[in-house]
């Protein structure tokens, strides 16, 4: 079998006397072997070490350097792949992981999204080819009966998923299985009335055994979905719900933004579109345009198409903007991010004061396409 | 019970006509309501939302911002502790963690190292008051006989704590259980023959029963300690470690470099020097000045002593400078960061031409003190 590459382009800025070149040859030695050139046996710069296809100027100090790294280093798990990626060279200066082309081997070893945009469509019985309608349950300090109080209001006015807020945990305000359980129920209530299937996605946290009970309680109050913070509970773990929890992945962005930084990081398409995705989030929150985060437009429809790009084993994902979509500039982000979008308002429907009229509303602006 | 409050010092950074005591504000409503404040009621306002104890100026369009967080957003867990930190504002730009003051009910709550810095010696059994010795097996692509191999050499001249480079995970080229059979087996056979007690520590990457399978494999083996990647397994991941694994954990930084930038994250001293260590890490790598990664000597002065600080009911950890430490620099770093140092050389040792040898030379070093 030849041996398969992983491809990865990144962007260098260049302080001073710092040599292009020389900087990339650093990142292919330090992503791999952590050793100096001179420490590296033949053999093991052969099938180990990456190689530098490319370094190409694009002017301001910056240059786009591609390199190639042999798919012996990773280990079929999606941890691997984020250490390979940025784990050391996170500590250096001015790189950015702008494009990452993954061999269709490891990529079928990858979770990918369980349900993916028509899985979601279908567990919330939406028929018409409209955006879904979701938003967040908040503010934390509320109590759990208080929670579900909105819960239903929501959920009568046809909002498709409510989840909670991410900074909602285990407080005592309303705890985790006080919290799922009326919610659930206020959910599935206000279903019974509107025929509809709106869904209540808890906020998941904690690890291992306790990341497992909350999942399975979820489930067993009837949840079709969950809330996860990728960078919070670890890809690995967002890996193993894809694979054996049978339920909905959200990914929210929290933390994420460090990654963002003008000259180091990893961009948004590659972090919140690619690996988000790989990794089984059948939906992705990302900070819209225009709201009270950084975003630029172009930067939000490169995540929407690494989102949605079609691929040979991995279902597409569901793109969520958020942060302070107003309610009356929904038709306009509509008609630029098209039906397969999941709007989340969450402050500018908390202003109104009829919840479920505001919803309602809502929804009927969505399903006019 | 009065209210008790997480206080937390903001450094900000303001763009043109930018106002600090309204990014300070926004900040508490950010990461507590994530509502504007013409949404939240007078309770919630009073019992959730972050309360603006100060904004000083430093000049240079640089702030110093001090929020109280009531302990109420919490529920125990490091990860809810990281969310509220700088969960939705690593999406924003501009602002720095730079201090965080805990309630000693909250400090009591989480894990802390189970060994500790004297744990560590113990299980070491370093009597002398000397910096240990650490070094990383690499690289990457080597067989699990010739990483042993390695281990035995290392371990026969005195290296104290030899731990898997964090890239090396469950490659075809050494798989997990075979690297950690026979890296156990080389360093116990050093053991008898020096009468000393080095230690390996096996990379420990995936999630829930992944992640405790290959804990129990190296416990089964004989490993008293793992290295682990919080920014890849997530924090609470480690905190299951530490309460329940019975193992000493060092901690890798992969990832954190994101946290570091100049104008937005999280000061090392926080992260590495407060979060790695309440999570659990009984050592902290890091990069240390002077080698190929960025932080100045102040930075890494900071995280020392941010791990060894006394705290009713936190163990000491350990702090493990790395990353280009050259062999001949030894004394000099020994003279400033002092004997409750771990030095962990990587790429100077591999550089002579033996290793037992050279390790030998090094323990002689740091036992001059």
């Amino acid at each position: 079998m030849a041996a398969e590459f992983l491809r990865v382009t990144y962007r260098l800025t260049c302080a001073g006397d710092e040599d292009p070149r020389a900087k990339a040859e650093d990142i292919a030695l330090e992503q791999t072997v952590e050793l100096p050139s001179s420490c590296v046996s033949d053999s093991i710069r052969e099938s180990v070490v990456g190689r530098l296809e490319s370094v190409t100027e694009l002017g301001d100090n910056e240059w786009s350097a591609v390199i190639l790294f042999p798919e012996l280093v990773l280990d079929g798990s999606i941890s691997q792949l984020v250490t390979l990626l940025f784990g050391n060279i996170s500590l250096k200066a001015g790189v950015v992981v702008t494009a990452l082309d993954i061999p269709s081997g490891l990529l079928a070893g990858l979770p990918g999204p369980a349900f993916g945009a028509e899985g979601v469509r279908r567990i919330c019985d939406v028929k018409e080819r409209r955006p879904l309608l979701c938003t967040a349950l908040k503010p934390v300090g509320m109590s759990a009966a208080q929670l579900a109080d909105l819960c239903y209001s929501f959920a009568l006015g046809g909002v498709d998923l409510i989840k909670d807020d991410h900074g909602l945990a285990d407080q005592r305000t309303a705890p985790f299985t006080d919290r799922v359980t009326r919610c659930s129920q206020a959910v599935a209530r206000a279903n019974d009335e509107t025929g509809a299937c709106s869904l209540y996605l808890p906020s998941i946290t904690g690890a291992g055994a306790d990341l497992d009970r909350r999942v399975d309680f979820a489930r067993s109050r009837g949840c079709r979905g969950v809330l996860v913070s990728p960078m919070i509970i670890g890809f690995d773990s967002v890996a193993a719900l894809a694979r054996e929890s049978g339920l909905a992945l959200v990914a929210h962005p929290a933390l994420t933004g460090c990654y963002f930084q003008p000259t180091h990081g990893i961009e948004p398409s590659v972090l919140l579109g690619q690996l988000f995705r790989f990794v089984g989030s059948d939906g992705v929150i990302y900070p819209n345009v225009g709201g009270r985060f950084v975003f630029t437009e172009d930067t939000c429809k490169e995540v929407n198409t690494a989102l949605r790009k079609p691929m040979r084993g991995i279902q597409a994902a569901l793109p969520i903007p958020a942060g302070g979509i107003d309610i009356e500039r929904v038709p306009y982000w509509m008609e630029r991010y098209g039906p397969d979008t999941v709007f989340l308002i969450g402050g500018s429907l908390y202003g109104q004061d009829d919840l479920t009229a505001a919803s309602r509303r809502l929804r009927e602006v969505l399903s006019q396409t």
